[in-house]
């Protein structure tokens, strides 16, 4: 429709052009207002900055809305080299070109800063002015040097938001989406290596980052290019920083050129964990505080308290999101039929997970990451459809937005930013210790990884794995929570042009990248016909611990805390009988004859294409070879299940996201009973 | 199943016990902590702070946790009595009595307030503490006698909430939602009743209330009751904050019993309105300000100024939200297909509005009222089924929560609010001046609508009407805003005691008095056999500026702004013809051929019992009658279209909501030509 296309030009050029327009239009009536205003009381004053505000807010959401027009464009003409992230950072930087150089706002005289000399910074302060008291909050501290920009920059400075609106309101949905949207079943099968590289290959790239900077620093400073202190536990802290990896302009093409989903799978997970990862890293480098004054000695105990500190907040944020998924679960067991109430309580629950954590000492990030991930496999089976299919929209969508928030953010701070400092040398130190860290976690682990594995990581997909090591939403909160020093400044403005490169540069490159290594698109998930063989090499690479956890969640959690799940009754030893009984859910005995009366109904509902006739299965493979078996293979042991239920699981998401899905009730799981279901999986 | 009802129970229980243990967790861990910081810098008490923080909220997120397993039990057990907003207060009483009455929290040392002598209260302060600076922002002036609370109940004044949050955060998703799923049928049936409640009113109220309060205040400085000042433009102002109604509970029976639509459509326009008018009457007292220092006498030009400024507030609010809504409509009807773009797109305009309004000095929270019902009557039609689900679920949600929240809070404040006044002459006063100003809301004012009326508003409806005059979230929160002075704090207390008394007895006995006044329940909205005889009230009613309106809207409006109505090229003239074409949605000219080829198919889709024959359709009525009609009747006023577009586009709400709806193409309307659908319309 040429119409329509013209048509959303003009009305696209239209929200272009309103936006500047907007922007001077918001920001010029406020001084003339303000001199009009400059004996009225206080408040009016709040008034005034509660406008101002709202102002600023309005710019964020104009821009937003700009990055989802734009976006449409794109997707309406399939044009991929720019990633909705990517456009939210350009959108970014030409707004904030626009504060910093196009806007003059005339120095604001009602709003001039008193100093008050007293000996203590207390967090709330009673200021007695003629006889009426007002109360302030401590809001932060300030360099000396940057005292006069405060009173000249109220303006860049108001646009800026207070960094822990990052950790505490934008970060914690976008996570939760990850742990919540992870494909279980590629995760499981790849676990091994995922871990591998998340933990180990966090922790390496960061000392290796972290030591390449101290030799570049050491370097600056005898150049004399260094302006203050730049100490060692500085330069680890921003190895720790740059290690957490943020694909997801990669993984969006992934997803939509159905790349390899063990590539997928290993690059995904490996993100989703060293967010985790990288921020228990620097808050337990921050944490590294030598006795005496003169703090930055190395010193084995305080090492020690560093890595004692690490464990137990990562494992305590853990067990606490863990620990409130499985709450979650149980409570949703029984709170079936009440949509809204089952969503509210999902969003609330999550939600308390971060507070939690948070409020114990622990990683609410950290915390929330697990409780997604225990979400997804244990509550999620519980919901109702529709409870199934509104949490996922609204985590969807309050990630789309976070992210995007994020990254026009991230754009606008380039140049609205008052401290940034720029060094040439530390920047390309920066650069190319990034490269040399990745390689060193990507290339010697896969290495040691494909001596255990049976299905190798082959070189392509290392290559890609190592181009793939965007810089993200991670990265830029944790370098914004605090820019007081000279150290900080840098590490900041360095990290900003580290990703903007990355998701420009890589992020656009994906394509050309993919058929470079000649990596194989198109590939149907649920449909590769090297099913077998893969799930042979899961069964070997799944070492022991994993597979005892399989059996116990397989026959114990999953039976207690959802609807899915054999009977405890089949499970448990006959002497727990009475116990067994209470604790199973009505509708897995249901299930259970369900599966004994039809369970060719139930078969056909997998969405396999198989047909069970009588006791024989018959069942059709991708390869279009037939094979059929009989009750005889019914005694196979247990532990093939996992492949299967996982698939299943993915399967049963993938279905909803795009919402395919038939009339059927999906409470009840089509594969517990493992007798019947051990044919149709033999036979493929 | 007895097991699955006493686990509940159990883990209901534990829920119930867990919090005021994770109160007292969580209360008491910070003091020992900060003991042991004392000598520590800023940084770790601002995260001291944040964990504090964390803790409050997670109050209330267990808060409503407790709230949302305790209605899925009243649910389950069909118990009517209590509603969830009443629970949640009840919720919220109990922690308030554990917070101020059980926890005590030794006095804390470190953060001890710092009174320093400045001569203006400037919006941001830098302190200057031995060389290094500190930012603190202004909060708030607090009362002299207050300075004291300050230092002694740090912890209860954490867990009172910044007043703005109300309006700024938890008021907009509420009122939004009572625009978006504000009933258009009934609504527009009654549009003049309604208007006529919600503005005259509303005034009438507000006035009625003033003057009886200000009696009791003259009578109470006489007794010697009054510790303060509290001047008539208080009275007003408290006239004005209780005129808000808000029958949540009442309305959610009446939606559940599926009581008399009319009473529905009334009751809920009314409450949705006068929060409107409400907040901008308010705004307009506060404005009053005569010259001079003793600013409170009467004065022509300042009570000109007040009403200037209540018109123009409002009709700017008004008209941005309208604005807003049809950008969006304009931006949506291309946007198709992409679900997510959609809803974020739906998500960010609508808050923009909000945002928009308060930075152009309007009152937020009616933008939003009018945008809701603008998006509901557009851009509704533009999105994609998923969108429409989406955003309707989003919506409900938020609006659950945040209503929730507000209530439970309202709970809590009664025990944790500081400065209380509680004056028993003052508050038996507002309740007579509450219960009179209903009265002369209701009563004469149905008097006069039933002159004109057909169908007239009968003497249980009218006595329902004055008995559903519950006060909500409005009112708390217009009342919290402000509680600086004496006056100000009697208002509040007795604002909250209103709500609490209205929503408890009121509420709880809308069953009762439903049966006493002998109201028809089990009313289907669709199928009442009266639609004939009251359709030809409305055309009656709708004055002719209303039924202008509509014409102008059916064929202008809706073909420019939405994919449903006539074509363009239909409506307007023929010297028009290229923009018309131009204008018109290719789907309008699909839809007109479509119209043309199949019209059975579509009017079986409208969920009617008719069936048409060739030329000839047959219908059947909700009473058995069978008519028939041919082509012959084609001619008909276009004006007819009007109830029966509005019955359509509700019927398809309703639909929706309850999801029931077939897999039919929504973008296609069924109900766009007037030819065909006469015959069906005039046959039943």
């Amino acid at each position: 429709h040429p119409r329509a296309r013209r048509a959303t030009r003009t009305l696209w050029l239209l929200v272009l052009v309103s936006l500047p327009v907007c922007i001077s239009v918001c920001r010029a009536s406020s001084p003339q207002e303000d001199s009009a205003m400059e004996n009225i009381v206080t408040e009016k004053k709040a008034e005034e900055s509660h406008r101002q505000d709202s102002a600023d807010l309005l710019i964020f959401i104009l821009l937003l809305t700009l990055t989802i027009l734009t976006i449409w464009l794109f997707k309406h003409r399939r044009f991929r080299f720019l990633h909705e992230t990517g456009l939210a950072m350009i959108y970014g930087l030409i707004v904030g070109v626009i504060l910093r150089y196009g806007i003059h706002v005339p120095r604001d005289v009602s709003n001039i800063t008193l100093n008050c000399q007293v000996n203590a910074s207390p967090a709330t302060l009673l200021v007695n002015v003629s006889g009426k008291f007002y109360e302030y909050t401590l809001k932060g501290e300030i360099n000396a040097n940057e005292v006069n920009d405060v009173q000249d920059n109220e303006m860049l400075r108001k646009v800026t938001f207070d960094p822990e609106v990052f950790f505490n309101i934008l970060l914690p949905p976008i996570i939760f989406h990850a742990g919540y949207s992870l494909k279980r079943r590629h995760f499981f099968r790849n676990m091994g290596s995922i871990l591998a590289y998340a933990f180990l290959g966090t922790v390496i790239s960061c000392f290796i980052i972290g030591l390449l900077m101290y030799g570049c620093v050491t370097l600056m400073k005898q150049v004399g290019q260094l302006g203050g202190d730049f100490f060692f536990t500085d330069c680890l802290f921003f190895g720790a920083i740059v290690s957490a990896t943020d694909p997801v302009t990669v993984l969006a093409i992934f997803n939509e050129l159905q790349v390899d989903v063990d590539l997928y799978a290993l690059l995904f997970g490996e993100s989703v964990l060293n967010d985790a990862v990288a921020v228990v890293l620097s808050s337990s480098i921050v944490a590294y505080q030598p006795e005496g004054d003169n703090s930055h000695t190395f010193e084995v105990m305080a090492l020690l308290k560093s890595f004692g500190i690490f464990l137990g907040v990562f494992s305590g944020s853990f067990a606490l999101g863990v620990a409130t998924g499985i709450v979650t679960a149980l409570i949703s067991f029984f709170l079936r039929d009440f949509q809204l109430l089952e969503t509210a309580l999902f969003f609330l629950m999550s939600w308390s997970t971060f507070l939690l954590a948070e409020a114990c000492g622990f990683t609410g990030v950290v915390a929330v990451l697990f409780c997604g991930i225990t979400q997804a496999h244990y509550t999620y089976n519980n919901l109702s459809p529709e409870s199934q299919d509104r949490t996922k929209q609204l985590f969807e969508l309050l990630n789309f937005l976070a992210e995007n928030f994020i990254f026009s953010y991230m754009g606008l701070t380039l140049f609205t930013f008052q401290n940034h400092v720029f060094n040439p040398m530390f920047i390309v130190g920066a650069f190319v210790a990034l490269f040399i860290g990745r390689a060193a976690n990507i290339y010697p682990l896969s290495f040691l990884l494909n001596l255990g594995r049976r299905n190798k990581i082959r070189s392509n997909f290392q290559h890609m794995m190592m181009f793939a090591g965007l810089r993200g939403a991670m990265t830029f909160a944790l370098s914004i929570r605090d820019t007081a020093t000279y150290a900080r400044q840098m590490m900041f403005s360095t990290t900003l042009l580290v990703v903007f490169f990355t998701v420009w540069i890589c992020g656009g490159g994906t394509t050309q990248m993919l058929s470079c290594q000649r990596i194989r698109v198109g590939v149907d998930s649920d449909q590769d016909n090297s099913v077998s063989s893969e799930r042979r090499s899961t069964k070997q690479e799944s070492a022991w611990l994993f597979r005892i956890w399989y059996n116990f969640d397989h026959n114990y959690l999953k039976p207690i805390l959802t609807h899915s799940g054999p009977p405890l009754t089949a499970t448990l030893p006959p002497c727990c009988g009475p116990l067994a009984r209470f604790l199973t859910s009505p509708q897995a005995f249901e299930n259970e004859c369900q599966l004994k009366d039809d369970d060719s109904d139930l078969i056909l509902r997998d969405g396999d294409i198989s047909l069970t006739y009588g006791d024989i299965t018959v069942s059709t493979d991708a390869s279009g070879a037939h094979t059929s078996g009989g009750l005889a293979f019914a005694g196979a042991s247990t532990s093939d299940d996992l492949d299967r239920e996982l698939a299943y699981g993915d399967h049963e998401l993938v279905m909803r996201g795009t919402r395919l899905v038939l009339p059927m009730d999906d409470s009840e799981p089509s594969f517990t009973e493992p007798h019947h279901l051990n044919i149709v999986d033999l036979s493929r």
